[in-house]
């Protein structure tokens, strides 16, 4: 006991649980007429979604929902997806499940099941698939269709018929718009479940709480370099580690929220020049859409916006095309287990005066730790030691600090072997570069092992990348009697293109070892998940068929 | 209990203490080689600032410094002041006392008695001073000389005598550059001290924790609009409630520190047009000193510098004159009890459209609350009821959240008091507008009592402002048989004016009701604080004695 430690306790004038909750109310105190949210023809002010939040939150709470039920979604990037984010925790602290809206029915009855959920509201455009998860689920909960009134007439796939007992708008108008939100009783109560696209076994449900999603919802304002009233393109899914959070950060600066139902060049583009966007994100396949689109969807735009990208390293072809077509490229890291970004790859305005090909070398690591991460290592999970940061020796990227989840849900064993020595274990390969930076070399699963040498396929791709017809490609293990195993390359060629598997296994072995280069080319699109990444183990097992 | 309660508990690898000393390692992993402090010829990298930092923390450690033990410093804005706002926490959770360095000695005294001070580390400007309080002080601390190598050789008082046992750079030498720094155990820890500079009685101990720390500095960067690699200039005391947070913040944004021994204009236009300063902050007195400055000691600068001012609303006069010097100016507001400012006024760019006046009447509203404060009121005192939101019936000011204070150190009556009813009494009397923003009208013993009725002595204020004249002014109570109190107005002329009492009255009667108008007008130069807020309580006793 020192002097500081005597009569200086906890009260509720200097100790509130944070939670994110706190910045929408201020954003719509502060500034009730800015446009919070645009949907389509739709304007909803600051003021408008607080009020939906609150009905939202009210609502729930006249269903008997509270502290600790699960509210499911299954909702495109849409104004009730935003209401879901604040209106469900603000229910008493309610804890809101977003599912990925291209999940199987069999994965998403998992999902209901074992989050124990009792209210699942669901667009008209996954209707089916819910509809046959439901059927196959234990859960029953209470279902609410959102009939989108921007929905597009000449849409690709129709809106599906109703499946619930109520739809959305009705239920907002059950909720008051003046309730008084219930903020969380200990900011580390949960806030949100995420569940990962585990490519064996059941998906293990992550839990968020308000303590991390109030730190990182701060973080990715000052990382993403959110200004004043920031206007935000939702082209990565709010499902996906709510948005990475900035669903949470953009009522920080008081910004507004551009929803996008599809991943389409002209649509984005539209926004771009009509709204004024300033910031937008997402996996590498936006940029390629963006990139490569048709010359007419192409609009012009004054300013340049902001692109965060993560899940594989932009090659230095794109992040040439992305400059001159107006795009910052940030590219950041992380994973379900840290809120989504938690590592960003921090600019030196010293490498702007590098060639080219060493600007891309630099922007393809992944980078250090965000600010509420408080640590970030690369270590030999058995020894739990620090690999030496000499940028070669590989070693699983641990995690450490408030960026990091809650557990897995119901799933003590899985969280302890996550946790264990006191990191988040997060399955991805790296080095540690001399200057602190990390950099992914794989999924210790992506690793290939042909004749007792580790390759990474990730080298492989860069390499792939490096040929100027190659729009897309993914590397990845194929069993050999030889070698144990060989690497098989995955590739989509740009429009017109043609190549023949040993061209691109030429150009390999211009840059790359012998045992390095592909055994097998394969042409073709690729499987990618609704996040667009690519779908390493559909491609192992087409490797295992070859 | 619910689902999201079992087997989700903190560990190592998902709860860390909070702590701002985070955010200097990560600038200092991340941008080793950018300028972190600036001083006259002097330039520390972040590499350089960190490992100061670090020896400084070892240094303290060898001497038993530990957690929860005082270490006092009485130092200008100079490099050993920014080492100490990270280096005397990471010696293992010691706390910084910081001094104001225009206290008297008896005053120090007390300070250092009552903190039961460890380490004085003591600016050769202070040496008398600091002597003195040594002299009269209980406490024994181990001194330390800081000697300022920048030091002007023509300044306006000479360097005083060592009065300790080493010297700064010395003391320095004996730290290890590569010290594990020591986190907080718990971020409720103590982080510092500023005792407050109360008027009667003896000042009391505000004690600051990490958490608050760290929140605080994440909120400085974000409401003064900190981007990436900021050059903040130290007009603003860093003694001065640890500089608003922004010794914290700047590395939040891997920022540069510009030193400043004295506020002077020439020294400020130098360091703004040398060193490229994006932010400064200071009272209003650092703005008269910028627009008053003789034309050869104004420098010209090419873009627009962010100016935080707080302790008074600053006058249409003087926000217009600041705009066409380049200055954006931003209203903002809090107490040593809340980490500095915690409330900003916020601004509607639709405000942009205004009348010059109605622009200034917006810009002198107080504002609403930083993001993590949690709760910002205006309250009857006697019911806790928050005040109509008229922006007429008069309230306390009252906070709640973690940007208030852990209390105030070994006075639990005075913390209890300050605390009662769950939210920090501020003192301060204000209205709420009906648009959520606070305003204040006074200093609880600020309101002048006049026939019963109450006089704001800041409405007074803001009508002698309005006269082109009047450069500085303070209106205080003054005893009057008939009526109790009357206004009295004491007046600093601009240079060259000429202005009788009765002029001034008649310009008051112009816009206030007569009870209103001052009763005496005295001109001369007005008594400041080293922060530049004027002694009212000077005032009071010399308005007494008229």
């Amino acid at each position: 006991m020192t002097i500081y430690d005597e009569g200086l306790d906890r009260s509720a004038a200097n100790f509130q649980p944070m939670t994110p909750i706190s910045y929408l109310q201020r954003a719509a105190l502060t500034f009730p007429d800015h446009p919070a949210v645009i949907h389509g023809k739709q304007r909803h002010s600051y003021a408008q979604l607080w009020s939906d939040c609150c009905r939202l939150a009210s609502a729930l709470t006249r269903r008997g929902i509270g502290r600790g039920d699960t509210v499911s979604v299954m909702l495109s990037n849409t104004p009730p997806m935003i209401h879901a984010h604040f209106g469900v925790p603000m229910a008493n602290g309610a804890v809101l499940h977003s599912i990925n809206t291209r999940s199987d029915p069999a994965s998403i009855a998992f999902q209901l099941d074992h989050a124990e959920s009792r209210i699942l509201i669901v667009d008209r455009e996954f209707s089916e698939t819910a509809a046959k998860a439901l059927a196959n689920a234990k859960a029953a909960p209470l279902v609410i269709d959102f009939d989108d009134s921007e929905y597009p007439e000449d849409a690709p796939h129709p809106k599906g018929e109703p499946i619930g007992s109520l739809d959305y708008a009705a239920f907002l108008t059950e909720g008051d718009p003046d309730f008084a939100p219930g903020k969380p009783q200990d900011e580390w109560d949960a806030i949100a479940l995420n569940y990962t696209s585990g490519t064996t076994g059941n998906p293990k449900g992550v839990v968020c709480h308000h303590r991390g999603a109030a730190l990182m919802a701060m973080n990715s304002a000052i990382h993403a370099g959110l200004g004043k009233h920031p206007v935000y393109l939702w082209t990565l899914p709010m499902f996906h580690c709510n948005g990475w959070c900035f669903t949470w950060a953009v009522p920080v600066q008081a910004g507004t929220h551009v929803c996008l139902r599809w991943v389409r060049a002209d649509a984005i583009y539209d926004a771009i020049a009509d709204h004024g966007v300033t910031h937008l994100s997402g996996a590498p396949i936006v940029m390629s859409t963006l990139l490569n689109a048709p010359e007419h969807q192409k609009r012009s735009f004054s300013r340049t916006v902001a692109f965060n990208t993560a899940a594989a390293p932009p090659p230095e072809t794109v992040l040439h095309a992305m400059a001159n077509a107006g795009f910052d490229v940030t590219h950041v890291y992380g994973l379900t287990e840290t809120y989504g970004p938690a590592v960003v790859n921090e600019w030196n305005d010293a490498w702007n005066k590098l060639p080219a090909d060493q600007r891309a070398t630099r922007k393809a690591r992944q980078g250090v730790r965000y600010l509420s991460l408080d640590d970030l290592s690369v270590m030999d999970p058995e020894t739990m030691q620090p690999v030496p940061a000499d940028g070669q020796t590989l070693g699983e990227v641990m995690f450490r600090g408030n960026a990091v989840m809650k557990g897995y849900l119901k799933n003590p064993a899985a969280t302890a072997d996550a946790f264990a020595g006191g990191w988040f274990h997060s399955g991805d390969l790296a080095v540690m570069h001399p200057d602190g930076y990390i950099q992914l070399k794989d999924r210790s699963k992506d690793i290939i092992i042909s004749g007792g040498e580790n390759i990474s396929s990730i080298e492989v791709e860069e390499q792939l990348y490096r040929h100027p017809d190659v729009m897309l490609c993914a590397v990845v293990a194929m069993p050999s009697e030889k070698w144990g195993e060989s690497p098989c390359a995955f590739v989509e060629l740009r429009e017109g293109r043609d190549l023949t598997e040993s061209d691109l296994i030429a150009h390999c072995r211009s840059g790359l070892a012998g045992f390095k280069c592909p055994a097998r080319v394969v042409f073709g699109p690729l499987p990618k998940t609704s996040t667009g990444k690519i779908q390493k183990f559909a491609l192992r097992a087409q490797a295992a068929d070859l």
